[in-house]
């Protein structure tokens, strides 16, 4: 079988389309169609080098959607243990192999993994989503997609889902008399948003924009909007006290994706405030930083990834739960084929669209 | 009855002796006869202006150790429900008392109370410990302290102590296979150092100076010592890549009460490493820190002021364990009367002392 793939050689900052043999579905593992791909804020880190580089052209794409094409040996149901067979629809996550053996893969931080098996050699199949069709080994995990569902419900979000289920994990409980405060409004923002509503926090304030985008916010859950475009740090920061008495928010959840949210974030906090860094993925920038504040007002801050293994079965339930509570299908705003995957990350990139896909 | 008290008028940083009188203890309450107290690195940062100052001059002085002078109407018991009389010794936390009504107090984090209550004008009777007779409301918590225990064994780790063990608290687990490592070795260090002890890591490495309080720290369970004087950050970081198989600390304990070993600690983590500030009280500067390392490394930073009333118990526990295994009474090194307290507090600033105690 000839499947068109996506090659990214990192040395020239290049994209290329391929040619590969798809063959024998490994053993405990299938071969997968992708009927859709989401590109993912790295995607377009990634194209302009900020994502450290790979030694040999790589296959990348990690939010897909498809359906069953072969099952390997041995492989008989999804990681749920619901019964799999050819034509079925699933969702993958293609990062979430792992070594198996270091210890933050046996304690389910796949994305930690020391030996980092994302993303794959182009030169072999892999189970990367920017392809026709994807080689999943038996160690990536895979759940089936109600039928009544489209392949956007599982891409609107993107790996935006996981990682805010797993921030909350690692956040912990929000109680309702207190507090949340989420920074930024794109995937990541928008499925805290969600998720932080399923809390029934006092207050859900998000700061953010475009306007479009922050109509959603408010859609989802959020209680007061901020526009970033039409406040200032002080006038955001003062709202911020009026809402709560003068305390600062109990939680905030940086979903920006800039260092300087961090800086602005860290005030927000009120006294044994939590702060969970969700949005950010690469560069090297730096913040000033107070670590006596952190100290005096016994701060936590928690770096989110992306997470657990374990957390990818709970994020395919929520966006089954929220496409039918708020058709966040329509999240999903711009679509090309796999031939314009270069427009497509660099349009991703610029963040005019909502959720940009590809249709392979 | 008459008692000689420091007060401290922080509008001329100025420190004088009064004659106070004390009269009846409160309803619930006691009456103090301090027989040592302690000197905190705090302390010296308030004669230097380095903590907000307040309105009116303050008694302070907040590890101490003495007898029953007077007990309160209703007062039969400290607070681990264990009879109480007059001329039985004890050790009490005056900063504790707290407001007892707004969240921070109601979750039992006593030091974040919304109306700070510590410390206390000294124009009234009040419990701080530099002072002959202290005035204990019922808030303030009291434990008795064995006999065959000397005062300078509850003195030693002062206040560092209940931080110390709250930090723990506020840390969550120490597993057998990783890795502790703790920046500094004053008080607060000393102190985390022997409860990671407890937790028998499969490391438990030091940075700090000078040579006497490194050995403190290997007698009380470091299994490695690196001199900061003698050192570069450069080669203390080979050193924890060559303990850890180049995987970094997995606990970092920041006990120096320096900005810059904020930075230093944090580079020294693994990946999902934990950091807890515990030493840093006051001040404003800043340090450069890469918020995208805290999110890749899914590292958690946790600042830690003393916290929780409950975990005071748990620090006179671990005292009187302490004192019976290491003679941490010996930690005591330098001795003042009250009428030198500038002398006393100036001198512990120096940091040349390992502990400055007070007897009044």
């Amino acid at each position: 079988m000839q499947s068109t793939a996506v090659s990214f050689d990192g040395a020239s900052l290049s994209l290329s389309l391929i040619t590969e043999k798809v063959d024998v579905p490994p053993v405990g593992g299938l071969i997968a169609r992708v009927t859709m791909a989401g590109i993912c804020g790295t995607d377009a880190h990634r194209l302009v080098g900020d994502v450290p580089k790979e030694d040999a052209p790589i296959s990348f794409g990690h939010e897909a959607v498809g359906v069953v094409a072969e099952l390997g040996v041995g492989r008989v149901t999804d990681w749920h243990g619901q019964n799999l067979a050819v034509g079925d629809r699933i969702t993958w996550f293609p990062p979430a192999a792992g070594c198996g053996h270091c210890q933050n893969c046996l304690d389910d931080f796949f994305l930690l993994c020391e030996e980092e098996t994302w993303p794959y050699p182009s030169s072999r199949p892999n189970p990367a989503g920017f392809q026709q069709y994807a080689t999943l080994s038996a160690r990536v995990p895979v759940y089936k997609v109600p039928n009544d569902i489209p392949d956007e419900a599982y891409v609107a979000f993107g790996c935006a889902l996981p990682t805010a289920v797993n921030g909350m994990d690692v956040l912990g409980q929000i109680l309702p008399a207190q507090t949340v405060l989420v920074q930024g409004c794109g995937p990541v923002g928008l499925a805290s948003i969600a998720l932080a509503t399923l809390a029934s926090p006092a207050q859900l304030i998000v700061i953010g924009a475009p306007a479009k985008r922050l109509e959603w916010a408010t859609r989802l859950g959020a209680t007061t909007a901020l526009d970033i475009t039409t406040t200032t740090q002080a006038e955001r920061a003062e709202r911020v006290r009026e809402l709560t008495d003068g305390r600062g928010a109990d939680v905030v959840i940086e979903a920006a994706g800039q260092p300087a949210a961090f800086t602005e974030g860290i005030e927000l906090l009120a006294r044994r405030g939590r702060y969970l860094i969700s949005g950010l993925f690469s560069g090297s920038r730096t913040v000033e930083v107070n670590p006596v504040l952190i100290n005096n007002r016994s701060l936590h801050i928690m770096g989110n990834l992306g997470g657990k293994r374990g957390n990818l079965g709970n994020a395919v339930a929520l966006a089954s739960r929220l496409q039918r509570r708020f058709a966040i299908a329509d999240l999903v705003t711009d679509r090309f084929e796999l031939a314009e995957i270069a427009t497509a990350i660099r349009s991703s990139g610029i963040g005019l669209s909502t959720k940009t896909v590809v249709v392979p």
